[in-house]
């Protein structure tokens, strides 16, 4: 049974899970970064089938996904063939790549906002998406908490990309997963709960976890574990994608530091003094970040140790791991009428999952948790 | 309700716990690096008592605790003063110095292995421990599988140090608890379980799950729910203490070696190319011992991506607040007539958890694990 | 001979310093970290005596330097019973702790500034050092280039803390060093230079060549010599002194950057992207800031290979260690009527090497060529 | 003017310094990581020319090194197809891969020492190389002292390949350069010395200087310029290529420990706790080693420091780097008529510069010597 996505944002993300996906159907990788591949799941990898793409860089848009992957990826990766079926149709803009080094524009801007959603609407019908991934440039935005905010909002044409989007798929037709692993809070502003849940669809989110964060909850919850206090926790990241560059416009960053903080006092059951940013933007670096993490605690007796963890990760493949899984469990979930939101899956993949007020678990535990879930309602055996 | 503590090997691990459990008594610090502290148990930390101590290095043998540990421990750590009630007298050697730069002496090659024996069961009677920590120096030992062979070994004189204490205490009465941190095989010897189990006591181990291990164990938990193949893994320890020296001769680091090994295909369920070793002795260390690890996985997409983790760590305190659980659970179950070995006790304290066949886990599913049971037995709430 | 030294501000470097030379005479300590201890210099480490210190910090003012320094140092140190016979007296503040979060009130603020300087003249005539050292907090400033320009902003109250200073000394009487190691251009300013010069004086910095930047140099030296490509740089620093606090105010920080990233094209010939930057504050890690720095480099046949380093690093005493040089150098060349400034102490000592225009060359080659130097003038033998 | 090259052995680092000079050639790559590429020097890195290579695995002999190459390097490069020309011929085997897991063959096994030695020279005059590199796996070899005593173990067929190797050059014929980048003592035994400068040729060596053992030197050398007092040294290293599985064998690697750890006290000018080993084998590493170092000291005010050094290096291509500078001076040197040795070229390229006797100094130091005495003789300029 095919899982049809539509992708919201063509960079490296988008492209390195639609490379993925299939070359895992021609037989070239293995499944690996994709948490759930060694269960059996109700929908396998290969029924994955991207089915449409937007973006709004001028330079990507009218081109098909196989050039645009091509020059993002570069030769680290071959690019399948089958990526030329696909062509990069224009977004809305809302704003979201305002201030960084690429011309832009939008479906809103061509069409004015009526014009522009309506012509969205146009494109869900012609793709027929039972999963939209929203993979766009982290941006700046606040929960509107209730649907009449939100609805007022996006009338006004005030609301950002991420949530005008996913106003617009929960409106459009029942039955949709939309999958938000960026900062923007939708699956934790209860205006979209909401909003997809009297839908019968179905919000996931928010901001994918990969990098270190994770790394660093699990780490934090191994020294719980064993009563340690920890005293200070460093943890810088640098980067040269567009996800970096878009870092170093200040209140786009803040939006990424408060998804990250928030895990530690989650986990620890305390506060400590913390310095977790997205630090900086270092071009040659690609799409490989460079983590370092420095760890201090009180051990027995009242001594200090201390741990450095040192990373190299390619950022967006990591990413685009999970969005393999989030694609079939979507997917699942809409199918068993699971609509609003779904905090197991959210607890394990996302680092602020919703719906509001959800706390932070250790991922290991959360996994823990996702996998007996899933199994409960058959998803995955 | 007091536990009463016989401690055999009074080096470092051993100082630590003694001063640490007496300064926590004192107010002096908070019992930081005992996993179970934030929990209601019923033995408290203050409960603890150091009733006793053997050593065989004739530089303690005859001293107070107080003069030993203040030599031991430096300056790092004020040692309160009711370390000088307690003092060390002569154990059983057995060898287990041998090879070592100090002078050695046991009971036994004092008295003759019978005499020796006798006044070792009469220096129980004295001290009458509730619970026996084994905290010698890493020695070479093999499992014997069976009591009768147990039996005649010990008879003949063949039989390691820790071997020959565990026998000891295992036949002098019922109702002890004997915690065994160090490699050699007991809580996973079958002989020993028995023989402990036919008792009425019990044996907790193998060998403490301090410094990198454990922590690679939950770095590898992380890895593998993600579905990141492991492609190599590289785990260098380098350290000034004894037990460090001890690991220059290759027998005993042969023994240390086996335990930290045996917990990558535990976790990630296939081999992969490993280093993982006691890599040498650096005298200025001292106690703060320096790790590095490199591990490098495979991630979605077929790309590659590393991780290096740097650990300086206090050694000794680390294992030192393993057990002072240790003592506290050991007693809890004694009393509960939980007698042979503990299962979920070793699989989260252990590196080679028994009883024989156990397997590795996370050590964050063995914690939970651990919990969840210690309540429904009521030793915690 | 003694070597008389006043020390502007007194902090944790100001407090090392003091302490560090009083047990070096006591001999509770080597002199590690002072570069030049292994040669005969005319004057000797235990010739330092310090006469005065004064400073803004009203939390300071009229305490003995014994009381302050026993705060700010703790327990890691022992201050010698000698730093009660200085008192820190009241100081220029001329702005230099604004928006820092201690109460802090200057000379001027109390007299105006023309009293201010007077008595800060008076002050100077009482404690008659031979050398003052700038050691108060980095703050944010810009040459004059020339003395009219200069005299013209001190009039108006308009020059920062240390540049009113340095103008106080110079035209305080003739055969003082001035030495400055923080950010501030005063000896990479011409006007400071010449005025200097005029007055039979002397100016030494700028900015003391601590922590990770000389490092970094040596290992960039290290790259070029063996004509690797650098394709990147990045250096984080973190630390909780009151250094790191201030930098957290985005000016100061810009001043110390300025002086970091310098260094990169200086050594290599060409320009690399880089992220050099004082990162964050993080109060837990006190005085003993960590440090992490990426470089990247094309090898031979056109391989990439990676360099990771990690510090741990206490901050203020390895500036302390150089000031002990510093003010015996200092002191010798003004004796040998070397007036203005010395670029060869300031290449080797300093992160931005006065007179302006000079060059940053690598840190073992500016070594060579300042022990040449002091050697020929007959400073060290 | 042509530099005619032979390589002894061809593995590695042999492909790699055929395949980049060959890409050189062609304008792919640029000449990264040969030191001395930014000085004109009175022969081009184009200048070089492969004109014969002699290996022992029965896997290589007989085929181009174009076949060799694209299987020992593998995709990370491109392989020119000149490397066509170039066949692998049969050499010397005298148990140097004795205890590896490959077929060996050499021409003394099959023609017997005599005929071996015959076959050999007629092999010299058919490629008349001008420079001889010797770059077989690490072996374990004494220093003779006195050509008599060479000679006669030559004769005897109990020399090592590489002693044999070298013994064969300098007897074949005046004005050839034998490189040595490997442990065995050739320029740091009086017996090669005294047989090359009377036979009017050249010796350089021992052990190419790359991996981390250079960079070690360098900060040792910083740290002694700020008078750090270094308290322990830790160096691991692993790796997966064919030098770190012969290091498994524990004689090789004793051979290469030795050449490292000279480094400390050479440099530091007292001993420290040192462990400087060639650490492990981890296949999956491949060729790009994974270097962790720690080094303590203790800095100003009886403080300590510590930092942790990460590496992770393209371990053939570094040495392939100096071969190239290697081949050219070696050359160059013969043409000016310098038999013998030439301690400043060995005293920057190798980590134990002949001849007998020679110091370790600091990397930066001797580059800088090289440099200048490479202009004074008019090599470079």
């Amino acid at each position: 049974m095919p899982v049809k996505v539509l992708l919201l944002g063509y960079g490296l993300v988008a492209a390195h899970f639609h490379v993925g996906v299939e070359r895992i159907k021609l037989g070239e990788v293995e499944p690996y970064g994709v948490p759930l591949a060694r269960y059996k799941m109700s929908h396998r990898v290969e029924d994955i089938e991207v089915v449409g793409a937007v973006d709004v860089d001028v330079g990507k848009v009218g081109r098909t996904a196989y050039e645009v992957a091509r020059e993002s990826i570069g030769d680290s990766v071959p690019v399948p063939r089958s990526l030329r079926d696909v062509e990069i149709s224009m977004g809305l803009h809302m704003g979201s790549l305002r201030g960084l080094p690429m011309r832009a524009e939008g479906l809103e801007e061509r069409l004015g906002l009526g014009g522009g959603l309506a012509r969205f609407a146009e494109y869900l019908d012609s793709v027929k998406p039972d999963v939209v991934m929203n993979v766009i440039t982290t941006e700046n935005a606040s929960p509107f908490n209730n649907v009449a905010a939100l609805r007022d909002s996006v009338g006004r044409g005030s609301s950002s990309a991420s949530q005008t989007y996913a106003y617009a798929v929960a409106t459009w037709g029942r039955g949709t997963a939309f999958v938000n692993v960026i900062p923007t809070p939708l699956a934790r502003d209860q205006a979209f709960v909401d909003l997809f849940s009297g839908a019968g669809s179905l919000v996931l989110g928010d901001d994918g976890a990969t990098g270190a964060t994770p790394l660093t909850a699990d780490i934090l919850e191994h020294l719980a574990e064993r009563n340690r206090r920890v005293l200070s926790i460093a943890q810088f990241n640098i980067g040269g994608n567009t996800d970096f560059l878009a870092l170093t416009i200040p209140e786009r960053n803040a939006m990424k530091e408060s998804t990250k903080a928030s895990v530690v006092e989650d986990i620890l059951g305390y506060d400590v003094p913390h310095y977790i940013k997205p630090t900086g933007y270092l071009g040659p670096l690609g799409d490989r970040k460079f983590v370092s993490m420095h760890i201090s605690w009180r051990t027995f007796n009242g001594l200090e140790d201390e741990m450095v963890v040192n990373l190299r990760i390619n950022d967006s493949p990591a990413l685009a791991g999970l969005l393999v899984d989030l694609a079939r469990i979507g997917r699942a979930l809409v199918e068993r009428e699971h609509y609003g939101t779904a905090y197991p899956v959210n607890a394990f993949f996302m680092k602020s999952p919703g719906p509001p007020g959800s706390r932070n678990v250790a991922r290991v535990l959360a996994y823990e948790m996702l996998v007996k879930w899933l199994m409960q309602i058959g998803v995955i055996h």
